[in-house]
């Protein structure tokens, strides 16, 4: 089976991690890029400028870039992988799920509406079926499904295992890569020999996703789930990796072992970006350390360590790298999940 | 009025802070500086490795270091600080106590020993009433007073101030400098484009110390806070200044404008070192920031920023500058305050 | 005395630092600031985003900005400093010139053109009577003059003082700080655990402004000297200061002694901002570096080092701050010595 | 084909490289590595701290560390690797050569000894001839053979490619990354938003061992090329990568173009870790870059950039990776060169 896909925005910090990480997929064949009109009708080697450090497979350079718009992309594209800013993409999406594409996106915008599939595919794949309401009020032949922020889908994979033992408050704070910025987001005048402990809206992401993405399907809406999330969010020096430590409080008694039990039990999937184990513990109280292990089950993994008791609950550290399992990858893994589940 | 005064162990990076922070002080005359047998002998400027970005005074260069024996240092020396490695201190200190020597140390040995002084000077300057139970079960003329531990120090006067509303719990995590692992302590290759998310022996004195510090001197012993901490410590890429995310849980009720308040009005005191205010709070949610703020007040005084409510408690950010407030500067403050109160 | 001065684009990089420099200075007040349209009529410290780790100065905060244009700006001005970008200056500055204000410029066009004075005090004051000539020329009341580009600075007056043996050619690499390409110049994202060799135009401002600089007025036009530069220049992530490793050939033969002894008696000014001696030199064969050496004499030191006799002339490696001796600095000096000759 | 290899020293930073190296390699099997006495008896996974990004290969981590002496050391390997410290190497490899083994060193003891050849395979690959002088001379049954320096090994290829033109004087500046000086070799305060100007020793071997790696082995000895290097070394603040800046001036007249078809030309070997092309030239002028052209050729290819005319010659970037191409690659590569030449 092969599915041919295209990558809405394609020529940015993400675009080119979603052209790395469908080089040679399983299931999907990249056959269009779209960027603004400035970039349309050029090679996508001339229109893009290449950061990453393996060379642009050669036949991504020789597709021609379209413009971002419906009539300029083929009908035989069945799946769309989006990585817009978040003002465009919020005009934008709605388009083409109205002329019938399904959108796997990873812009920010529209992540907490209604009618809105946020998913992590280990977490709440059923939340997909949030589709048929959004079909019915949109009335869209298309669908849109988002991936949540970088920050939350680090922490969110390890509340989920947690959540039998009843999950009720958490406190995060969040040390982040300056890739999950962009390429410009973090000038070196502000980072070197520096922290930033403050992240415009991230705090706020980090609150509100996870009710939702922890929520429960009642056939017609997202139930929240009820956990409180305080996030303190700080930018340090490193180039990819978001490293969080978590205090989790549960309505059971939870100790050192049965955590690390529930993180090594995490749900995976049998999805070709899916990791196996979904959640790897270490032992070492030192690991996991961004830039030793940030590549661990190619990018797609969560590291997760330093698991110690406290008087309140659990405490821990997890680690994911934010443009892969945070960004590009999360929504290569729910294009996955939509061909899977018969969306696509 | 001026005080002779000594460092032991002068040589290495906080015996460098503290001959920085003695130049000029309007009180303390260093006449005395011992090392280890090595540089017994030695002109300063010959013996140590100079590392501060500010030239050697020329007298400090001239002084002949002294080996670090009572028997090697002049009887006119009032005050020594100490800023021995912790296994030499517990051998040493004890010796320069017994000998009559008032020491105002920095090392981490004897900390939470029952008759050990541990002091912030505004937040528990009357625990030095315990030197008395000190000097009665040790049988010493002099004196032994420590100051926390660097990463400490940064939250306790923050806590100190909330304790009004009555503080239950606290969840922290901190963002270390190199800096706090001395000169050698943390490789390039193990912090260029990483952080380490744990740092040994770190996470329990935070647990430990602030109940101490917190808590009261009834005339015999210091009755420890009840205060529960949770902390995670993490190194950064950053030279100097630790910045720390924390969480207060208080049993009345807190808000954003009380506890503002609370930090603004936190106890100053009138000693050359001590900042006013104790407490600097920023509006800016993005400060403070380490490389922006740590030396601010000198490097003694602490930044606060990012207070928020959270469903729990609040949320704020604090800094201070590691190697002043947080060693050398804490332990010449306690030397003030020694002397202030006639200790000296 | 004190001369009125004012800076025409002082909310970014360089104009706060032309405040750090100007606040206290014994012959200059501070009493007007230019910038945007858009940020006219705001106090200064709500049009600027503030940057440098000490506060704003009272008295600068509450200045009102104007715009950049001589009718907006006080007649008793007598002196403007000029940190606008280049493409704004080239347009703007003519326009003061003209209107009799005499314009210190950091700024990089028209430092090549004939009639401009290139101005390091310390190598060619004299250079300055070119003033004449450019004011028969266009007919101005005022005068602009220009200091060279950040990297230059750090090398010429090294180079002037080996100019006795007769240079002949240079071969020069650069390690340049982030800050020489402004706040926002470089991303993270480009330089953390990386160096980029190569400056746009910076090489060739490296072959060109030393050729000018070393040159004699001959009461009409400078005429340049014929020494060849070859430069390769590479950023590298440190926050200020820009070291250069030199390769100097001389017609006559010159030793180390020889080198050291001429950077050691090279010319000093009795300027406020002029340090003394100029060059520093450091025997220390890993010095000088960035972060310990670039504030030495105020920022406005050139520190040497690593001297050493090679088969073709001499090698060494020279350190300035390049915001300050290599930007605001040099104007304000330039400043002070257009004052000193009577252009003010 | 396959060959019984052994590493001496095998728990150290380069020993891990060897090891990430030997993994796989189509002719060496790893079956043999010894470490200090302290490590010899325990399996390699607990006497190593491991530090690569990639997991201990299973099978090495089980292997049994034996102590670093001939008797120790199983008869049927036919190739020692050396990564062990010069002052350990000075005294043990002579001892494993006199047993009958043939060591490919990268340690850089006896690098300049007459009867030791200095290899670079593509540069002077008949220089192993210098074996049979060796024997005779020493009575040894086994050989020694060394590569050089990483900084000299990453600008020897292309001096080798430009003699066509008749290399006469090289000025070489190098930007060198910390894990050039192993594990623990650098301090993040030494190195955090600094540079350090100075390379103990290593200024030295880039002016010494390119004569010899240049030189012709003439039946009986080597003789050494007259090229003039002066060389100025630099430490920066990245993690792997050596970049060099280097001007060249040769007796013939020499085109970027000429240079740049010498460099494209070079010659290659059928070697399994030998690259092809063995240069590879970048037209962008801000590449190569340490962090983005670093593996390339899987770490084993010279990456060039930035060629241009000069005055005096030719001005050029050249970029290896150091613990790579510029080590652990290195003796691998030489290894294969013994097999393919039949000293093996």
């Amino acid at each position: 089976m092969s599915v041919n896909v295209g990558i809405l925005g394609g020529t940015g910090a993400v675009g080119q991690r979603f052209i790395q990480l469908l080089d040679g997929h399983p299931e999907f064949e990249l056959t269009t890029i779209t960027a603004s009109d400035a970039s349309a009708g050029k090679a996508y080697r001339e229109a893009a400028k290449w950061r990453i450090d393996s060379p642009i497979p050669e036949y991504v350079g020789d597709i021609e870039v379209r413009a971002t718009d419906p009539s300029d992309v083929p009908d035989d594209v069945d799946l769309l992988f989006s990585s817009l800013p978040s003002g465009v993409a919020a005009d934008v999406e709605p388009k083409f799920t109205e002329a019938g594409y399904v959108v796997s996106s990873n812009s920010s915008n529209s992540r907490m509406a209604d009618d809105v599939p946020l998913v992590i595919p280990e977490v709440n794949a059923d939340h997909l079926n949030l589709i048929e309401v959004q079909r019915d009020e949109r009335g869209w032949d298309g669908a849109l499904v988002k991936n949540p922020n970088c920050s939350t889908i680090t922490m969110v994979p390890t509340l989920a295992a947690l959540d039998n033992f009843g999950l009720e408050r958490v406190h995060v704070s969040t040390l982040q890569a300056v890739s999950g910025a962009g390429y410009d987001g973090v000038t070196s005048m502000e980072i070197i020999d520096n922290v930033i402990p403050h992240i415009g809206g991230e705090e706020d992401k980090m609150v509100t996703e996870p009710k939702k993405l922890l929520g429960s399907f009642d056939g017609s809406e997202i139930v929240q789930h009820d956990v409180d999330v305080a996030a303190s969010c700080n930018r340090v020096p490193t180039l990819d990796g978001h490293l969080e430590n978590v205090w989790a409080e549960t309505a059971e008694e939870i100790t050192k072992a049965s955590a690390e039990a529930a993180f090594a039990e995490a749900t995976t999937l049998d999805l070709p970006s899916a990791p196996d184990p979904l959640i790897e513990v270490f032992e070492d109280p030192d690991r996991p350390q961004p830039r030793l292990d940030r590549t661990i089950g190619d990018g797609m993994q969560i590291a997760v360590g330093g698991v110690q008791e406290t008087p309140a609950g659990i405490q821990y550290n997890c680690l994911a790298h934010n443009t892969i399992r945070g960004a590009a990858g999360a929504s290569v893994l729910n294009g996955e999940l939509l061909v899977e589940d018969g969306w696509v």
